[in-house]
């Protein structure tokens, strides 16, 4: 059988109950976007792991080594980011090609020390080696949060609200004026940066760690036609999306508009916007909206509801229902 | 400038000292087979990570998905083992090519949890996605030590005995014979058995970590006489190695005769042993032996003895100096 046939959450589900038999109690292992384990008294450990492969998830020229080692590091932090934890540290796992340079490797390793910098988070050992042809990147970051506190995929309630916390498809519009060369311009400049640079929302999750309403919590990383199927999954709900909620940047929207791109597909179906997205208990929202602003310096916003029903999401724009099938990014089927 | 002029060691120590000052106290960073952060009153964390690379370090057609799903974890078991440490669960990341099927992937599995059962080590989390050529797999495994306990490469004393916890050369003649496509015979099987399915040595690791005269330790995965080296560059120290003391297998032996290879350039320079290798303060040598035996099941071998002087190594033969320039696999310099 060939793996696109079933993929990449397929073969996960064939392996994964075999597993479970090994896993102990109060540990969440394979299913949410940090494994979490016992640790001491106040905190709970947090594990996560993504891996960066050349020619799938990056273009060696199109992407500095400095934006490369930056990203290596943010989308992994971003997962810590998403249970509300702190980081605590990383590791780099590094496949080198013949070709590439030591210089080059200077570069990636000043991009990777800026963001540990930024986040005081070491870098605390891996593994360097060859590889053939492409250069293969793994990062491994552990975190901790409050014991208890983490926010799983599978907690979300009925009548939750569904919110995130900035803006949607500045990374998608990004790649994808990359990938139609189009020629540069202040606003490409900024998706470009979005794509390339995008930042873990830490402060963010750390906020809404202290809210007892956010239910369940996700980083955006496929979009969230993608992403949220696993908060309904888990949780056993039904989703309902107001397309025009959507929060849009100033820059895709006027090169959405210049392109004839759809915005609203760009926000939903695109991948790699990093942004958070939770499940709030209504009744919390003002004062979450207010201690979100002051600590985070940013609003979040509200782009649906959480319903009873099936695993799906039913997309509305301004009260009508549409049909939207563009599904976020899976690996295996291009 | 090219990576191969300063390999795969001078590229870490571009970068791992301004890594350093991120560090707090009480961890160890770069520079052990596993980063030691603290987790509790009575454990620290152990945290260690590897990657395999197809044509790098296996070959599709050389090696059972079984067996290398079995070795993933097993080699960085090994790195568990070599702190004395009791492993807590793995975390895989898995770049998979065109063309590799899903019943190759549900074997890899097959064998990734064998090991996990023996070890009882769950399986907590990764990331699976595509490559475009070249099958690459990187393990992350965590694991816990009695606080303060984990035993360093940069504590070797002056007069230590060298130890090794079994057979060496073993992987590497298997190895050797795979790339030679010697016809099959069952001293070659069970050499490439050595060299597919390396079993990493927990229960001899948590046994010398019951003994304070154990001082400084790690796992052979390039050889002696590279990793040795890594024991006496953190330690300040220089160490004297008897070859004839070298404990080979009777199938090496018999391999190495009939092929006309030198069994002690294998057992020194060959990687992928997975044997521990510990300085041991001597006086502690008897009562070690008859515990280690008892718990363990087999004898380990003192080989040379620690030294002061500069961080090398002195090869002797029947008490006569030899010449020794077999190094370590260096993943840069072929």
């Amino acid at each position: 059988m060939e793996l696109k046939e079933i993929g990449e959450f397929g073969f996960i589900e064939r392996f994964a109950p075999e597993f479970k038999t090994l896993l102990s109690k109060n540990v969440m292992g394979i299913g949410d976007d940090c494994a979490i384990l016992p640790m001491n008294e106040n905190s709970d450990l947090l594990v996560t792991t993504d891996m960066l492969i050349e020619e799938i998830h990056f273009l060696r020229d199109k992407i500095t080594p400095w934006q490369l080692g930056y990203k290596s590091v943010a989308v992994n932090l971003s997962d810590i980011a998403a249970m509300g934890g702190t980081p605590l540290g990383t590791f780099l796992s590094i496949a080198i090609p013949p070709g590439i340079s030591v210089e080059y490797l200077d570069e990636f390793m000043n991009g990777y020390h800026a963001i540990s910098d930024n986040y005081e988070t070491p870098l605390y050992g891996g593994d360097t080696t060859r590889s053939v042809k492409h250069l293969a990147i793994n990062v491994c970051a552990i975190g901790k949060c409050p014991k208890g506190e983490a926010r799983l995929r599978r907690n979300a309630k009925t009548g939750d609200l569904i919110c995130v916390t900035g803006n949607l498809g500045d990374s998608a519009g990004g790649l994808q004026s990359m990938l139609s060369q189009l020629k540069t311009s202040e606003d490409i400049e900024y998706l470009l940066q979005r794509h390339h640079l995008p930042e873990p929302q830490m402060k963010a999750g750390q906020t809404l760690l202290g809210f007892s309403g956010v239910h369940a919590m996700l980083d955006i990383s496929d979009g969230i036609a993608s992403d949220l199927v696993h908060i309904l999954k888990a949780s056993k709900k039904s989703a309902h999306i107001n397309l025009e909620k959507l929060p849009l940047s100033d820059p895709l929207k006027r090169v959405c508009e210049l392109q004839n791109w759809s915005p609203e597909e760009l926000a939903s179906g695109g991948g790699e916007d990093y942004e958070l997205l939770f499940t709030l208990a209504p009744e919390q929202l003002n004062d979450l909206q207010k201690a979100f602003s002051s600590r985070v310096g940013k609003p979040f916003y509200v782009i649906g509801e959480i319903e009873n029903g099936e695993p799906v999401i039913q997309w509305y724009k301004n009260g009508q229902k549409v049909a939207f099938s563009k599904a976020g990014f899976n690996h295996f089927q291009e």
